[in-house]
């Protein structure tokens, strides 16, 4: 049995290392195009924070452990370039210009997905980079080191935006934040943007949102950002304005794609292709509020998705209910987090959405150090279905969320989800959680 | 229709509030012997901490809001003495001595718990007080003011015992901590006690677990609590060694108790007297992991089960599920968080249980101010069902608790838990949330 996996992060590896652990004797090759295994890509503008930080340090395992330890065959430096599903082949080319065919039993397509690239003048300039390898992270860095930047400009305000921000706030950057639509995080209530959007302007960072972006020009040696009524100018640009999942290969290969490009798989992890999965950010999901499929690359199921595919190649067989879409992050001092749809995606999916906005506190009464907590929650009108929750604040924000995202897989009505048993002590919360009020006052609403 | 409701803390006065707003017109009475309603009794340790507080700030309304704003007929100062339930009547004492008698339509007893003191020499001495009442807060921060207590002597290591433990060294007292059992923490899984325990000792505190108290006396104006194989010396001794259920008066009149001589009630809060509820610290509780009766004397259910006896009273029929005996409290940097049961609970329950302990990370690979979270877990070796949770960390703990608590509430298996989409961002966990580590873990021992 011979198990090939293309790419070699977060699903790629999880996938090699599993099926190693469940089956010793079989023949795991990984074919990674990068020389990077196995890193914490989320964990980049953290480390770009801190000048002093090496980037190596996000690499959780090194190839060698990979070979060495776990006896998998990892190729780095392997560019996979199609794939013959009919002689279950895989061909490609080796960084030092070498071609390469390698045969399977079962494949893994754990391609990831790549920052979206304007097809606009100047995005190839020097200085106009994107973030997601550790080869980004790395450009990145050393950008900033050569040129000693002192002003940078994000075209986009979406979470990797948001955490780039910070992270170039954190080294005394001038940041401008520039995108096309006028909304601020416009998947959130508007209450609660506003506190991110009051929280990033705080912090030193001059948003632009409303702005097309029609090019980058370089003028003596530095960037300027064109919009038709705006001109913003830096010596760095960082393009966070979203991702797009690299199913080229898949698609080349005749496997059915699914929502916005992504590699459409089943809940076992099975493309329309006989012996090939996808899995991680270049594959979709079912959402399990809506049991429809979705597209919401993250890295714990991206990591899951591995693990599900090496049980099912090593004779396990194992299905994935799918994922709630639940996300947090940081935002300089701030804490937001969402679990489940929001209104909108809630009414596109044929619920009848009511929602509920309050505004909590994160201690209980009189306790010192309490601090503002906003709440959304949406419920659905017909079943009384708890649907999804937002939230934000200076603490306690990223793992309340959790409990939501535990009643939106247990398919939790709203009526249930106010009966739960939530902790309780001044230090952390009122007696009534802050979700819990939510609840209660949506209750009365549905 | 005249409401009768004796005690004016949390379930009292949470259910006179909500009877009043749902039918304006009803007669609500409120008999509370002490002269403070609707007070976080639970923020006393915290207010203690702090000499420049006024124990008042922890009142959460004053007496004349209820009255005034709300219209409820709210005595304090009337002390109950027995109830008449073939009459339909209560009959009592005030604090100047005069006897009154209330009829009523419905009754609630919600009359709390007091502190157990001990029938031993010396608990009656000046400067050996428990912790409950506003009172005992008054009578505390009074002592230490008035007698520049540098000392003291804690009878017990309960949550209770620990907050204070915490809230006396913030005033720079010596503090020494006894009591019989030799075990810290007894409910806590070894690892998870010994982490709290360390904390408390790092943190300046002496522990004398292992020695039985046996009185206590006073020599040079200072007080001595005696062991067999001890003498503590202080200037204060605080008491908290449990609560006990104010059950006296319903058992006078006939009505049934429960565990631990709570009052037992039906998920309807009703007692096994016609016309009579009871909720809060008196009152029992269907535990929603067993299906038993138990008692967990808790602020949230406090609340919970005072509304629901103004629901069934006012004529909206609500039952409530049960509790998960979640809890959360904070010892110096810990945060120390269970849910449901633990080993020896699950084996007295009829369960088999299997149990998992694992050290996690609170934060992903690499990223700075991680630390120890350590997750206990224990699942059904017959069901696989979700049993039970318990946590400590510096982070991330009290709140990552309600996961599992809605998971418990879910009647989840802990493949089911394994499955949910917990939130993950580098500066809030790692990617598999500790969590999901202990569950995976637990899982291939189910």
């Amino acid at each position: 049995m011979k198990f090939v996996i293309i790419g070699g992060d977060a699903a790629g590896m999880s996938a090699a290392s599993r099926a190693k652990r469940r089956q010793s004797d079989m023949e795991v090759i990984v074919l990674e195009q990068t020389g990077d295994v196995s890193y914490s890509a989320c964990g980049m503008p953290y480390n770009i924070a801190d000048p002093a930080r090496d980037i190596d340090d996000l690499i959780v395992r090194h190839p060698q452990v990979f070979r060495e330890k776990q006896g998998i065959d990892l190729r780095t430096g392997h560019r996979v370039e199609s794939i013959d599903p009919a002689q279950k082949t895989v061909q490609g080319t080796t960084l030092d210009g070498k071609t390469f065919q390698v045969d399977y039993d079962a494949l893994l397509l754990a391609t990831g997905a790549s920052p979206i690239m304007p097809d606009l003048p100047g995005f190839d300039l020097p200085g106009v980079m994107g973030l997601k390898s550790l080869d980004d992270g790395r450009r990145i860095k050393a950008f900033m080191a050569e040129h000693q930047v002192k002003q940078a400009i994000i075209i986009g305000m979406g979470y990797i935006a948001l955490e780039m921000c910070e992270a170039l706030r954190a080294r005394n950057l001038d940041v401008a934040m520039v995108k096309p639509r006028p909304v601020f995080l416009p998947w959130m209530h508007q209450d609660l943007s506003r506190m991110v959007k009051e929280e990033v302007e705080t912090k030193g960072a001059t948003l632009y949102p409303g702005h097309e972006v029609q090019g980058i020009e370089q003028v003596d040696g530095r960037l300027k950002v064109l919009c038709p009524d705006l001109e913003l100018e830096a010596e760095m640009v960082l393009v966070a304005i979203g991702v797009t999942p690299n199913s080229q290969l898949a698609e080349d290969a005749g496997i059915t794609l699914g929502i916005k490009k992504s590699i459409a798989v089943d809940k076992r992890l099975r493309t329309s292709v006989n012996h090939i999965y996808a899995a991680g950010d270049c594959a979709d999901a079912y959402h399990i509020v809506t049991g429809e499929k979705t597209w919401i690359p993250l890295a714990l199921r991206a990591n899951r998705a591995g693990w599900a595919v090496a049980d099912n190649v090593t004779g396990k067989e194992v299905a994935l209910p799918g994922i709630a879409g639940t996300a947090v992050f940081k935002v300089f001092d701030l804490q937001v987090a969402r679990t489940g749809l929001n209104v909108d995606e809630a009414e596109k999916s044929g619920f009848e959405p009511v929602e509920m906005m309050i505004q909590g506190r994160t201690r209980a009464h009189a306790h010192p150090g309490a601090s503002k907590i906003g709440v959304h929650m949406v419920g659905d009108r017909k079943t009384g279905r708890l649907l999804g929750v937002q939230m934000v604040g200076k603490e306690g924000a990223a793992h309340r969320i959790d409990a939501p995202a535990v009643a939106l897989q247990a398919k939790m009505t709203v009526e249930e989800f106010v009966q739960c048993d939530l902790a309780y002590a001044p230090p952390f919360s009122p007696v009534w959680d802050p979700m819990l009020t939510a609840a209660n006052q949506l209750l009365k609403k549905l």
